[in-house]
């Protein structure tokens, strides 16, 4: 089954692969300004990753440190971006998600501390054993190298995934929005004079230069320079990374979540989901958008799941059975069921088996997580096995789904994809492994 | 840390989103052969990945019986094959390659029986803990859903790829070369109906209709319906689909690899390793194609190496310590740093340090293997440390990269990248993992 694979044209193969492996990659003699901002990370990550924690975990520290003793310059800072932003209409919601306070440096210092706290990932033996012919294999975790973020108009995000990637030994390229440029800026220098003065290479971080869609592309294209990249940021731009990049991505984020109230449902336990999974912050990707219930309790659910949404203010976008239970139901649509509102509305509709909710889910879902409610052993295993999603709750609100409830500590993202991380991410999902063998002269017969 | 993500404009982004996730990803109204192919698949998938290993099994050893009943069958549709890459005038290595004897089949299908003895990937709990809520969190390993395989004129392949896939879940997608095309038809038949008859979706198992390029552009575009590609092959193919799928790939099986002779090595160890490790098998990716002597061994250890290739038929691409050590020697170029030449030829220089090496290696390593050999405890240590690649061999021949060295039993490829997988892959890489999260009713306070 291991036959070694034999190109078929090894010649041909042998004159095209004689670039260093780099250059090769990127495909450019002269560097732009994001590929030499890449090379810096390269190189500073060849630094970085063999740094022994104590290091990294003083960098850190010093971060910690560095945005408490630096409060006023990052708000002076912070604060030209929210002028731009209010004189440019941007909603207040925005601004506030902007908007930097000493206490709010406080906090985010604070979650660094916590970062340093968390289990080192990097040099976990992930298996391990002595081969037949005494050669000692073990599998180890290894930093991913350079790791590029794109992200949106969230200061906080600059600081905390700066500190996921140091404490997991990655050199990180971080691209903001244009309108936190003043703050992303502030804070970048920050960090790197903290991680300067722990004696690691200040270009371990680095803001991505320019402000354009064509450096992103750039960004997108630095295969061989840059390892990963994390869009964390609305559909349209991480469907653009997806679609353009040749550097490995991992999609995050995108959270059509939908809770199912089978049959066997308790009414009150899954009220309390529904409106909780819904309700209790509408605007983020765990938060439900879809409600499905089973045939056979709609008659009772409905009207008190009306009820309960409507006292939670939301809006319930349904299909003719919910119609019919009730006044204010807005009929649904195709869109509706594949809709991530991020608000107070939610998409119902009425099933008449179990596996039609999981074809329903498996249709629609961006693959993030699935709830069911049940008091039925068998329903709660059938559901599980067949939702094919990051996380499947049983009995549980889909709010659940988070890095911090997991107990990872922290997260860098949520990830909707299968390969190499599913869910929240934490140090773990930023590490690769090599396998180091060791041998006494051992060659092969 | 863990906030999670707020797009900046939900509104676009609700619209956006309002299509199925295939439609969305395939952007296609009318399926072509290529993307009907891959739907089949995905609908086999949502079948086979809640089967039972007894039924997984139960089909992977009617297809090791049925490609023994229906020897003769395959031979006749082999023979076709065979005698148009005769008449093309293919290489009498390919054609060998190409061919499929009774004999040979008979090994494919007791290589069959091997991976059926093989531990069962899906259903293992990887991480699993009860919340301080009382949540009960496991991470199970699930298939990944649908993989696509990219090879070669080998349809020993086609069973293998197969065989894992079935094993681990997973519908496969084959799409070989068009030299093989009636081997692989009547193979696949084979496969199909052997699959059938343990009562799984013969659609499990589908080759990929057509032989144009553009058909393989269409797999490599078909996101939401192909969970992952893996190409298999020369590097202008790898090449090629790294940069233009948007179905994430993984890369595999390019592989400069290097031996490293520190100043420290027993002189012995060092040829016996670097002889092996070129010329045990020179045609496959975990041969060596570079030497890097350190220069306080290298009087010593040139002239003896020398020798020692010359009399295993290896050609020496060298600098000018190689150069002026002995006769025969080919001044190497940069084209020789870069090669894989998968052949009687290395590559040789000599570095003034562990360090030179390990900075040579990481401008022109493809990241596969390289092995180190010394008595230097510090320098092992440094060398596994520094250098990045899938495996790391210490005074073993780089020839064990391999998924039965490993004693992992198969290998579906050896992977140079570093998301998802790196080094040989056998079945766990052939699944992604999903959080079963289990409660009473819990809800976020």
């Amino acid at each position: 089954m291991s036959a070694p694979q034999i190109p078929e044209q090894a010649t041909e193969q042998a004159t095209e692969a004689a670039e260093p492996a780099t250059e090769q990659a990127t495909e450019q003699t002269q560097d732009t300004p994001v590929l030499a901002t890449a090379r810096r990370a390269r190189t500073a990550s060849a630094e970085l990753a063999p740094a022994p924690r104590a290091t990294r975990d003083a960098a850190l520290l010093a971060v910690a440190d560095a945005l408490l003793a630096r409060t006023d310059e990052i708000v002076a800072a912070n604060a030209e971006d929210v002028a731009a932003a209010r004189a440019a209409g941007t909603p207040a919601s925005v601004v506030d998600r902007l908007t930097l306070t000493p206490e709010r440096i406080a906090g985010i210092a604070s979650d660094v501390r916590d970062v340093i706290a968390l289990p080192d990932p990097v040099g976990q033996v992930q298996r391990g054993s002595t081969l037949p012919n005494g050669l000692e294999l073990r599998q180890v975790r290894v930093p991913l190298g350079v790791v590029g973020i794109i992200y949106e108009a969230r200061p906080n995000v600059t600081v905390d995934a700066a500190a996921l990637c140091l404490k997991s030994g990655n050199a990180v390229l971080l691209r903001g929005s244009s309108s936190a440029r003043a703050s992303n800026t502030a804070l970048v220098a920050v960090l790197r004079d903290a991680v300067a003065s722990a004696g690691l290479p200040a270009d371990a971080v680095q803001l991505v230069p320019g402000e354009s869609r064509e450096s992103v592309k750039e960004l997108m294209r630095a295969r061989g320079l840059v390892d990963v990249l994390i869009p964390r940021g609305g559909a349209s731009l991480i469907r653009t990374v997806v679609q353009e990049s040749t550097v490995p991505v991992i999609e995050t984020g995108t959270g059509n979540c939908h809770v199912y109230v089978d049959e066997s449902a308790d009414i009150d336990t899954a009220l309390a989901i529904l409106v909780n999974s819904k309700a209790q912050r509408p605007s983020v990707c765990n938060a439900a958008e879809t409600v499905l219930v089973h045939a056979g309790i709609a008659a009772d659910f409905l009207p008190r799941a009306l009820t309960a949404l409507a006292e939670a203010g939301v809006t319930v976008h349904g299909d003719a059975a919910w119609q019919a239970t009730g006044e204010g139901v807005v009929p649904a649509t195709d869109e509706d069921w594949g809709c991530e509102y991020l608000s107070y509305d939610i998409a119902a509709a009425v099933v008449p088996s179990l596996d039609a909710a999981v074809e329903h889910i498996r249709t629609w879902t961006s693959g993030h997580t699935e709830a069911i409610v049940t008091q039925d052993t068998s329903a709660a295993r059938r559901f599980t096995t067949l939702v094919d999603s990051a996380a499947v709750m049983v009995n549980a609100s889909t709010r659940f789904t988070d890095g911090a409830q997991f107990g990872f500590g922290a997260e860098i993202g949520i990830s909707t994809q299968k390969l190499h991380a599913r869910g929240p991410m934490g140090l773990p999902e930023l590490t690769s492994t090599k396998y180091v063998v060791t041998g006494d002269g051992h060659i092969r017969p």
